[in-house]
């Protein structure tokens, strides 16, 4: 089954790589962005086919090694 | 406005992250992985309030800066 798991930098946390597209942005004439945040997106195709299962283990995916739960927040996304 | 969007690599085209991220997973213990594809989520914030000019404007960023249209894809997301 397919999956997807968002990760973003947690609100206060500082985000060069943002920032430098919002300047990129300005430098190439878009006016009116106030704020750029990047973020990770991963698509998974997994084996299992149960949702929950599936749920608990891309859980785990990410407190160990897809994001950095120190600054990091993360969304999944099943099916 | 809040305004998303999502760069993906295009089909076919190869993905030594994802492919890193796949092989980091298996190494853990985590089974059952058939393939892993990373793309960038960028959140903007924008002064523009009418969603069809957002849109068209997040459009033009895409074609210009925010995505390399020759491998990858893109999806705006408005509001």
């Amino acid at each position: 089954m397919k999956a997807r798991v968002e990760v973003t930098l947690k609100t206060g946390v500082l985000d060069p790589q943002g920032k430098a597209i919002q300047h990129a942005l300005g430098a190439l004439g878009f006016d009116g962005v106030d704020g750029v945040r990047q973020g990770k997106l991963i698509e998974l195709d997994l084996a299992e086919t149960d949702p929950e299962k599936a749920t608990a283990a891309l859980r785990d995916m990410c407190e160990k090694l897809l994001a950095n739960t120190v600054i990091e927040n993360y969304k999944i996304e099943v099916g």
